[in-house]
C-alpha cells in the first residue's frame, strides 16, 4: 500500500524518483496518467485494470462515459523503472500537472499521485477547513 | 487492449495501417461500424457480439431502440487485413466521419475508434475545460 | 445473425428473394408480421417463441397488451422458401408495408426487417440527425 | 399455439366448429368464459389453471379480486366436442358477446377469442390508428 | 375447485343442500364464516389454515389486523355434513347474510360463497357496468 | 389453534375457568400481560417468545420501541392450571382490563384475548359498521 | 430472559442485590452503562457484544455515531457478584440516573434496566396515556 | 476491545504511555492519524486495513472521496512501543489535535481516540444535553 508524503527532485531530463517503499510495490512498472484536479495518478498494473475495466462496462451511449474513455485511455503511459529506480514523467504530463523542478509524491493507499508543491499546499488548507463537511459526505458513502 | 493514440495516413483507396500493437489482439478481423459524435467505432469480434445482443433484449416497442438496431446493425461491416496488415474503410463510413488523408486511431481499453484528426483536436480541448463535470457524473455512474 | 441491407425485386406473384446469408439461418422457414414504424418483421422460429411467450405473460386486464395480442398473433404468417429460394409475401402485408415492386431488407441481428425503399430512405436520413438523442436514451436504457 | 384468424358459422342451436389447427391442442375440451371488450376467451386447461390459480392469490380484502372472482369463476363453461368437432357456446355466453350467424374465432397464441365480425372489424381498425401508442405502452411493459 | 352457480333451498331449520360437485372436494367438512360484501364465505381446511397464518403474521400493533382477528376468528364456525349431504348454517350467519328460504351458492376456485338471490342479482349487475374497470385494476395487480 | 368466543365467570378470588378447547393446546401453561385496547392476551409459550424476540430485536434508540419493552416485558405473567383447570388472573391486570364477575374469552386463533364482556360488544358493533375499510386495508396488507 | 419488575434497596456503599433469576443468566458479570432515558441498562456479556459491534459498524463519518461511541464506550463497567450475590453501581452511574435509596430494576427481556422509583413511576402513566401510538407505531415498524 | 478513559501524560518528547489493557490488543504497533472533531484517532492494523480498503472503493470522481484519501492517507502514520510501553506522537499530530501535557485516551471498542482534556469535557456535556437526539437518530441509523 501507499502511504505519507514526500518531496522529491525531478531532473532536467524529466525525472524522478520514485520512494523506495513504493518502489517495492510495483517493482514490473505501473500506469501513469491525467487525473482529477490537475494532478498525475499513478496505478499498479491490477489496480489499472479493475478501473478500466470498470470504465468499460459503462454505456457507450453515455456522453461522459465516452468522455472519460477519450481522457484516460488514450493518455495513459506505462512506466518502468531505469538502474537509478527512476522513472520519466513525459513532457506531456509535466505540462498538465505544472511540475518542473520539486513534486509531491502522495500515497493514496492503492495507488498514489504527483503534485506540483504548491497545488498540494492548496490541497491540504483545503482539508484542514473542510473536515466536518467531508465528514458528513462520508456518512452518505455509507464508509 | 487498447490504448494511446497514433496518427495514420489513409491511401488513394481508403486502406490504412492498423498500429501493431492493436493488430494483435484482433488478429482474425474485426466489425467497423457509425460510432456516435461521428467517429467510427471498431470492436474485436467478442466485444461486437455482447453490444450486439444487448442491444437485442431491448423492447421492440421502444422506439430508440428500434432507430438503434437500424443504425448499428444495417451499417456493420466485418473487416480483415490485408498482407501489409492494411484494412479497407468503405467509402460510406469515410464520409460519415469526414476522414480523407489522416486518421487518428485512439485507443478505448476494449475497443478503438478513428477520427479525423481535426474532430479529434476538438474532442482534447473539451476533454481539458470539462474535467470538473466529468468526475462528478462519474461519481453519479459509481465508477 | 442478420447484418447489413439489401435491396430485392418483388415479382408480380408478391415473391422475393431472401439474400443467402440470411436463408442459412432460417432454412426450415420463419414468421413474418406487421412490425411497427409501417415495416414488415420476420423472425427465426425461436426468436418468435420467444417474443410470443413474453407477450404471453402479460395481463389480461392490460388494454394494450390485448391489443398487442391482437395485432401480432391474428396476423402471423408461416413462411417457407421455395425451390428458388423465395418467400411469398401475402397480399395484406404487402399492403400494410406498401411494398410493390422494390424491397430493401435490412438485418437486426436476431431478426430482419422489409421495408418500401422510400420509407427506408425517410428512416436513413432520421438516423443521421438524431444520433446525440439516440445515444442519451440508450444510455437510459442500460446499454 | 393459436395463431390467425377464422370466421365460421354458427347453427341455428349455438353450435360451432373449431378450426383443426386449433382443436388438435385441445382434444379433450377446454373452458370457455366471458372475456374483457365483450369477446368470449376460450383456454386450455393448463393456461385456465394457471390463470384460476394468479388471481385466487389476489387479497380477499382487494374489492377488484372479489368483482374479478365473481365474474370469471360463476360463469366458466367446461366445454366439448361433438363428432363433427363442434361445440355449444351456451346461450347466456352468446348473448354476452352478441354472437348470432357468424363468428370470427382468432388465436392469441396461447389461447382464443369469438367475436362478433362486426366488434371485430372496430378492434382491427383501432389497430390500424394506434400502433406508436402501443409500441411506446409495450415498452413499458418490458416487452 | 369451485365453479358455476346454484341456487337452493334452506329449510326451516337452517340446512341447506351444498352441489354435489362441491361437497366432493371437502368430504370431511369446512369452515363457514362471515365474508365481506355481506356474503358468507365457505373455505375447505387447507385454505383456510393458509388464510388464518397469514393473518396471524400481520403486527398486533396495526389496528385494522386486530379487528380483522377478531371478525374472523371470533365467528367461524366449522361445520359437517348430515345424511343427506346437508349443512347447518348458524342462526347468527343466515342473519348476517340475510338468508332465508334461497341462496345462491357460488364457486369461487378455491372457495365458495352463500348469497341471498336478491344481493347476488346486485353483484351481476355490477359486474355487467364495470368490466373495463376491473380490468385495468386488475393489471396494476400484476393477473 | 384458538377460535370461537365464550363468556365465563371470575370468582371472587380472580380465578376464572379457560374452555376446554383452548386448553388443551397450552397445558404447560402460557404468558398473560397487557393488550392493546384495553384487553388481556394470554400467549402458548412458543408464541411469546418469537413475539419477545421480534420486539427484541427493535432499536435501542426507538422511542417507541422502549416504551413496548417497558410495558409488556415488566408487566408478563406466566400462569399455570390449578386442579380445576382455572388460572388466577393478577389483581393489576384485572383492573387494566375493568374484568370483574364475567369475562369474555375469544379465539385469535394462534392466542387468545380476554375482555369485559361490555367493551367486547363495542368491539362487535364496531366490526359492523366498518367491513368495507377493514377489506380495503386488509389488500393494502398483502393479505 | 429478564421479565417482571422489582424494587430493591441501595445501601449505603452503593451496592444492591439483583433479583435471583436474573443473577442465573449472568452468572459472570455483566456490562452496565448509561442508558436513554436516564436510566442505567444492563447487558449480558453477549447481548453487549452484538450492540457494540453493531455500532461499531457505523460510518465514522456520521456525527452522531461519532457521538454514541463516546458515550456508551467511555462508559462502560464491567460489573461482578460478591458473595452476597450484590453488585456495586460506580457512582457517577448512580448520579447519572438518579439513584439513591432505592432502585426499581425491570426486566426487558434480553436486558434490563434500573430505575429511580420516581422515574419508573412516570414512565408507567406515561405508557396508560399512550398505548394507541405505541400500537400504531409498532405496525410501523413491523412487528 | 478497547474501553473506559484514562488520563495520561505526555513527556517534553512527544512520548506517552498507553493502558496496559489496551496495549495488549495492539502489541506489534498501530495506525495513528487524524481523526473528525480535531482528536486523533488509532486503530489496531486490521480495523485500518478495513477502513482503508472501503475508503479505496469510493469512486474517484467523487470529490469528497478524493479529499479523504488525501487526508487520511497522506497523514498516516504506523507507530510501535519502545521498552517502557511508550508511543512517540508526531509533532504535526499533536499540533493537530492540541496536545501538550495531557491527554484523554478513550476507548472506541474497535479503536480509540486520543483528545485534549479541555476538547474531551466539552464532548462530554454535548452528550448529556443531546441524548434523546442521539437516540433518536440511532434508530434512524438501524441500531
Amino acid at each position: 500500500v501507499f502511504l505519507g508524503e514526500f518531496e522529491h527532485t525531478i531532473d532536467e531530463k524529466g525525472r524522478v524518483a520514485i520512494p523506495a517503499r513504493f518502489r517495492e510495490e510495483i517493482q514490473e512498472g505501473f500506469i501513469i496518467t491525467r487525473g482529477f484536479d490537475n494532478c498525475l495518478q499513478a496505478f499498479p498494473r491490477p489496480t489499472w485494470q479493475d478501473l478500466a475495466q470498470r470504465i468499460s462496462t459503462l454505456s457507450l451511449g453515455n456522453e461522459e462515459a465516452r468522455h472519460l474513455r477519450r481522457l484516460l485511455f488514450s493518455g495513459a503511459n506505462e512506466v518502468t523503472f531505469d538502474r537509478q529506480g527512476r522513472i520519466l514523467i513525459p513532457q506531456n504530463l509535466r505540462e498538465y500537472a505544472s511540475l518542473s523542478e520539486k513534486v509531491v509524491i502522495a500515497g493514496m493507499h492503492t495507488f498514489f499521485e504527483l503534485w506540483s508543491p504548491e497545488r498540494w499546499q492548496t490541497v491540504l488548507s483545503t482539508l484542514d477547513s473542510s473536515g466536518r463537511i467531508i465528514a458528513e459526505q462520508l456518512a452518505d458513502l455509507g464508509v
